[in-house]
């Protein structure tokens, strides 16, 4: 049994006990993370209804992650509906995360992708504007910040369900007693975190790291606090971030769905500064 | 139903329908590709009996992929166990691959490693010596040389589920009419395939890439070669190898457990030079 509260739904299947066996031994999600995902915040208010913030900007971003893998991803209606199911079965009030999770399906028969949705529980509603400090280090991600441009199959910018070495990173994180990690490259850069994007405030602008060639994934969070910033007349730059400018930045956030702006207070055991008026302006961008 | 013979055996639980779910929706190899896999090759007798080759080297391999993923392995007692009930279940004759699979289990619940073993079939005896001619391209695998150096949470060398990316490339490969993939580092040498390691012959010696700093995977079967031919008064080397030297090479093969020494007989559109006596020697190094 589970011990916090869980919903899984399955595509064909609707909701199904979260205990219960759902994948193959030979589904190609598992055998070979040949599949993509897609994750987003959910949150109930007092009575119970849980809503999916910026679902639309999620399943178009699920869209071209199966896209780039030739997977045949079901249409947004489907999606919905799927979402809808498990959103039905979900009342337990606080936080929780909602999980998209697309494979190619099975190896040994013709039965197409598996689509699931997940929710589980994060916690208690978070209060407005709460900063959200955590620590973080810097790791090597060992490739060059052009590494990605002309080379589709290295799959940059796709969220592929290939994700062991993103949890390899916030282990080594842990052991070097952090919470977090900022990926760089080797001629410099900073990436992006293994689960979150790069936020960088400087000289009165936010600065993230382009997508594209670096072949980090675009990040719905940061596209979001970008346009909040830019309605409030504040200048919004994609642009490659040297690792030295992070320990000189006004203030510096790993951004997510699930958690909203986390920001770093300590990089590399390196205490960072952060403008107090900055952090909450940003909390209000991202309406977390 | 399934098509081709397959056996699925789970460990706690023994033979299971192939078709039957055995994995919960947040299993973390399902939903973070967070677990390894070792495959290896299972031929049967005229008599319907079915060995596994080299099963304790591969599981050696796991134990190594696990212990640099900090999940906890099952003994080889239990893994033996299993795939002696698998194999107990398998009497289609010809070639097969056994898979070893191990995830780090549920996310919601912590009952531990999940560990299955799966046997599917490939085709019929293969004749002893058949050269199995393919032909390959190069494509970068985007980082330099020496990327994995002093990065263990890139996971070099670890043999994880996470394999999106060797699928994408043999993918790209099939589209550029080619059957198989040399991957190639951003400073100019080759590194292994996506699911084979790499074997040329040269000036009389035999080499292959070396694991470590490159982040490919040891070859159980290079290193059975390897051993064979020492054995044989042959020279083997484990060094980079350039991508111009590749063509000029006296024969070239992609190497694997399932498959053998595969020849490779064009790389990027240009035929490769291959000595029909080096081949056979080959073939029989492989003991295939």
């Amino acid at each position: 049994m589970t011990e916090v509260p869980h919903v899984v739904a399955v595509l064909g299947r609707g909701v199904v006990d979260p205990d219960e066996p759902v994948v193959s031994a030979d589904d190609l999600g598992l055998t070979r993370g040949d599949g993509c995902f897609d994750s987003l915040r959910v949150f109930s208010d007092e009575s119970g209804r849980a809503t999916a913030v910026d679902l639309e900007e999620h399943l178009d971003r699920l869209d071209r992650s199966a896209g780039a893998m030739d997977i045949d991803n079901p249409s947004h209606a489907r999606w919905r509906e799927l979402v809808e199911e498990a959103l039905a079965a979900w009342s337990t009030p606080g936080e929780a995360v909602l999980k998209l999770v697309l494979t190619r399906g099975r190896e040994w028969s013709g039965a197409g992708p598996t689509a699931l949705a997940t929710i589980a529980h994060r916690g208690p509603a978070l209060p407005a504007g709460a900063p959200r400090p955590i620590t973080a280090v810097t790791l090597t991600k060992g490739h060059p910040s052009d590494a990605f441009a002309d080379a589709p199959w290295l799959l940059g910018g796709v969220k592929t369900l290939a994700y062991a070495v993103n949890v390899a990173a916030v282990r080594e994180a842990r052991r070097r007693g952090a919470d977090d990690v900022i990926f760089t490259t080797t001629d410099g850069y900073a990436l992006d975190g293994p689960t979150s994007g790069l936020l960088v405030a400087r000289g009165g602008a936010l600065l993230s790291t382009p997508t594209g060639a670096t072949g980090i994934l675009e990040s719905v969070t940061v596209e979001a606090i970008f346009g909040a910033a830019r309605a409030d007349g504040v200048e919004t730059r994609y642009e490659l971030i040297a690792i030295a400018d992070l320990h000189t930045a006004d203030a510096l956030w790993l951004v997510s769905s699930g958690r909203g702006p986390a920001l770093v207070t300590v990089l590399d055991g390196r205490a960072l500064r952060a403008d107090p008026d900055l952090v909450t302006r940003i909390a209000g961008y991202a309406d977390f």
